[in-house]
């Protein structure tokens, strides 16, 4: 057998873990598959004295990891700190300079960084393989980049973040607000004390960014993402959707338009019998809209040690097996200029829940302003509860009632006047409600 | 740029149409992705006079394939003429015997002597690339062996023929029988004149077969395959189904068991919710169960030209990129000998529609026998038409209605016990249904 392929881990949490234990345990699989036995040579970790029940014989311990990045005794720096700055930004340039392969889980570091260190990975002649950045345990990575190469890419669509798909879910299912799910999540260990990140949208946003570059060979541009959370959406918008034949998911979707390409992460209602649909819970998926293969849909783990830990291993395998493929699919000298495409320009259809004075000629006054600008409705929905009915038989009450519309495809920025028209008719008690609807 | 990447085709079917085609349309994203200009430089097909509307100007027509495969002119074989012997088979051997690379679609030829193929190659030092071979546009194979090597892989099942799909979703949802279904698929294009290779699960087996290797590191064994076709399915089994919160899906299923491998073809309850239960009409889909990423779903076209050439043309690209993976994971040596694990040791649950005499205590009869083998009922269902109850209001009629059980987890051989001697009380009118659950 020829030469060991040693690691040095960056990172000892819990996904830095479960690869020291993958490594182990998977060792006879992996020399079989690579032609190598593959090793944890070296680790660094904030805190030495934690026992992780890991076997650290004959490993060194590095209390920098710059200096773990510089060893002599590794091959390939595995980056497991996390954040797109300081510690974790410093190891992978120092093992890049030092011309060791880099394997990252980083979606913050690759979605503000990407392109200078795929440039500077492509100088040294490394790997920097981040299989586990975009969609943790699912290999959407290996597909886009090599699992497609014959197809034109028209939309990558997913559901990128657990924790949101969670909360969604239970809002559905049990009727909850999304305070209380957030709760539960937190209790639970799916959302973190500072869910911002999260449920804001933002690291659904890192990781399209990441896929929007694999799937249309541009360049990467995290800042060119429309991102909006989920923070906003009630528990009636649930109960619409379902009665509309839809379900609300948190989607990032990047999809060729107009020449350029749209980035966009927003609450989204998807027919309820789409493959997307069914992802319930914390699991992912991925959907790639491809010319040769019409629809491919990818479900599985988004987050967690072990499925994280399954595609950073997986990376590991192919550089040990010698495999070094360009960054994102191809030198980064003949990625495309990304070409955003602004929401304004975005088009489709849209669940507008608006919030009106209960009074004759509402609803006759908000389908005008919408007709003044060609949208058309395929669904208008009124609805009082029946004590309200009952109390005001012929409908003058002035009090605040829902109006739902569902629009055929028309631009946002058109919708966006409609809706200020509307605004400035005096017609509204509250902000509108907008969620985007994305077909199959 | 390094020197171009010449492919021979042998076969100018629809398969082999599209991927020289998807060549010629892909040509800069598939330099770029490579590293080289990849061509086709030589064709053989049957029928040199039919006009493909292919672009031929530069493209040596050989009439013998084998020929195309030891021509100096082709870096590569990409075999596109089906079936398991004849000219298959010698343009294969012929191109790994004079050094080539060969990327085939051909699953019949995988699952017969893929074995010999593989050692073949490997002494040769060229790949056998076979992404197209066992679920069409769906990168299953990449997903399974270069996608998961840090995962212990317990069981893979899918739905691999969009025949049995296709006609199973036409029978549950407009109460078809198997025989018109089966007509109007042969209408439509998606049945061959002759379907017996589909609808009796062959076609689904050569593919198990396939995936079996991959998933679990072992010699490909098509012949340890147990399969049973859709032909026997009657409408009432999927108003059963539906009823008891089921679909019936024709799955290949591979599982670890006893420290073998279980390999079967059959139709399959699997429970509503689950990802494959979705799965509707002529897709395909693949659910990978291992221990790191817990489970995986991969969805997409099973068959056609264009996504069957695209799953060949990433083989193409990966050959191009000189990626050399072994055959089926790792080095023949290393792959574990099949261990065949029979059906009659297969425990899982079981749904059972018999038909019985209607008359006082065959329920209980039936219940006995099963009770006698330790077999425990989920649900058992008795349900007559109401125009026979009120014809015959005591239930004494003694004319066959139909009863159905379902078991908790047993072994088919107890199964199978117990409902020889249910026929033995000359309790059934007929012979007895059986289809295998499958959970999640």
């Amino acid at each position: 057998m020829t030469q060991s392929f040693r690691l040095g881990v960056a990172g000892l949490g819990t996904v830095g873990a479960a690869v020291v234990r993958m490594i182990a345990r998977r060792a006879e699989a992996l020399a079989a598959a690579t032609g190598r036995e593959i090793r944890v040579t070296a680790v660094s970790s904030r805190d030495r004295t934690r026992d992780r029940g890991l076997d650290m014989a004959g490993v060194t311990w590095f209390d920098d990891p710059v200096a773990l990045a510089g060893s002599g005794e590794v091959d390939c720096v595995v980056e497991l700190i996390g954040g797109s700055e300081g510690a974790a930004k410093a190891v992978v340039e120092a093992a890049i300079a030092a011309g060791k392969h880099v394997v990252t889980a980083n979606k913050a570091l690759l979605a503000r960084h990407g392109a200078a260190l795929a440039k500077a990975a492509e100088e040294r002649g490394v790997a920097l393989a981040f299989e586990a950045s975009a969609a943790g345990g699912i290999p959407v990575v290996k597909a886009l980049r090599e699992g497609l190469p014959g197809n034109a890419v028209s939309r990558v669509y997913g559901i990128l973040n657990g924790t949101c798909n969670y909360i969604l879910t239970r809002m559905e299912l049990e009727g909850l607000t999304f305070e209380d799910c957030l709760k539960d999540a937190q209790a639970l260990g799916y959302a973190e004390a500072d869910p911002t990140f999260d449920i804001e949208g933002f690291d659904t946003a890192h990781k399209l960014a990441i896929l929007t570059s694999l799937a249309f060979g541009t360049e990467i541009d995290a800042d060119g993402v429309s991102v909006e959370g989920i923070s906003a959406i009630q528990p009636l918008d649930l109960t619409m959707a379902k009665e509309l034949g839809y379900r609300i998911k948190l989607l990032g979707v990047a999809q060729l338009s107009d020449g350029g390409v749209e980035q966009r992460v927003h609450p989204t209602m998807v027919p309820k019998s789409s493959s997307i649909a069914q992802v319930m819970g914390v699991t992912n998926a991925v959907t790639i809209d491809a010319d040769a293969v019409g629809e491919l849909t990818l479900i599985g783990p988004g987050a967690g040690g072990e499925a994280t830990a399954s595609a950073v291993v997986a990376d590991i395998a192919d550089v040990a097996a010698r495999i070094v493929r360009p960054t994102f699919g191809r030198p980064t000298t003949r990625l495309r200029p990304a070409s955003r495409v602004e929401m304004q320009r975005h088009e489709g259809g849209y669940y507008i829940r608006l919030t009106v004075h209960d009074r004759p000629g509402v609803a006759a006054g908000v389908a005008t302003r919408m007709a003044e600008r060609d949208i058309s409705l395929e669904s208008i929905l009124q609805r009082r509860t029946e004590s309200a009915a009952s109390q005001d038989p012929r409908g003058r009450s002035g009090r605040p009632v829902p109006l739902v519309l569902i629009t055929y495809a028309a631009t946002e920025g058109t919708i966006r006047a409609a809706l200020e028209a509307i605004a400035a008719d005096g017609l509204l008690a509250e902000a509108p409600q907008l969620i985007r609807i994305e077909r199959e």
